[in-house]
């Protein structure tokens, strides 16, 4: 006997390419997958590839979207003043979850890497400078990750955009909410210190 | 905006009712799954439908199979005359892995468990003592787990199939090689005294 029937052996090869899904764990998903209703597996098969087909970028800010353009851009009450710069539409998510923040979005879907080879041409920076070329934008937050990437890519941004008259700022580091003081690494706290305010 | 897109919440929902993955491995991998090309995706889908789709159960023995019935039951070189009770089709497969069983198989799908509401009819006994009549099988060697419900069913099995004539036989239970005495649990230490050889 082969060692797994073709199909099995298929299926396990294909979901062991998820991230976090090891060999064994793809062959238990498997063999799971295997014991459900024909039924269920179609409608699990089918959220995974139609979800897929349906979701586009934004033309606008790059943002997942089910049209041309994202729910956000399209919503009249978000204030197009403020544009919040992000790596990619997770970071929109999270964001968004908070539910404070009212302007608008631009998702760079990715951040300069000169290691990886990406420059300024691989990532939506042109699109950025377009869109703050009308004059209705007065601020521009980015809020890339606080990595080595995510810090070249805002001052890079922040020096093509500043000459323009805007006011670009960045999201405050620090020691996160509710965390111990004991455990943050040392360049948190010395960016919590730098970034100090008077009570 | 609504916390998700629509397409994005239906991809999470499904992946988060497979075992293991909860809601927030759901999102990440709904959110991968959003940035592959879409024709992996397809491939991903595909495999997981199509290959659903392709199994069915042996109607000799129960094990997974393409056609009608499984490679095993079909192969002319296995001993008919032995047959291993397991309680499902993976537990065919790890006894394969070993490639030291020559016989073949009876999978039951299930064990017995009247907490649960599982009888006797729930589970493929009936199929069992119909392959039994034929006189070709000498032994039946009862690989259910050493839980309750698999020391219940192989006692309940034996108690069926001894009259018959029938060498019955059940796995060994003992200390797994390898491990550690140390380790092992009193009921495993048990079976392993009470199992003790001569050497």
């Amino acid at each position: 006997m082969a060692q797994q029937l073709e199909p099995i052996a298929k299926m396990v090869a294909q979901l062991s390419r998820l991230p976090g899904i090891g060999q064994k764990s793809a062959q238990r998903l498997a063999y799971h997958i295997i014991s459900m209703p024909l039924e269920d597996v179609r409608e699990l098969a089918s959220a995974v590839y139609q979800g897929r087909k349906a979701i586009q970028y934004c033309q606008v800010c790059g943002n997942y979207a089910t049209g041309e353009t994202c729910s956000i851009c399209e919503n009249t009450r978000r204030h197009n003043g403020q544009i919040c710069v992000v790596r990619d539409p997770r970071d929109v998510a999270a964001i968004e979850r908070m539910r404070d923040f009212q302007g608008t979005y631009h998702v760079l879907h990715g951040t300069l890497s000169p290691m990886d080879g990406i420059g300024p041409e691989d990532i939506r920076i042109k699109e950025l400078l377009s869109r703050l070329s009308d004059g209705a934008v007065k601020e521009v937050i980015i809020a890339t990750n606080p990595d080595i990437e995510g810090e070249a890519t805002a001052s890079y941004i922040a020096r093509l955009i500043k000459p323009m008259g805007l006011l670009v700022t960045r999201i405050a580091h620090g020691v996160p909410v509710g965390s111990d003081l004991e455990y943050a690494d040392e360049i948190t706290l010395a960016k919590a210190i730098e970034g100090r305010r008077e009570m």
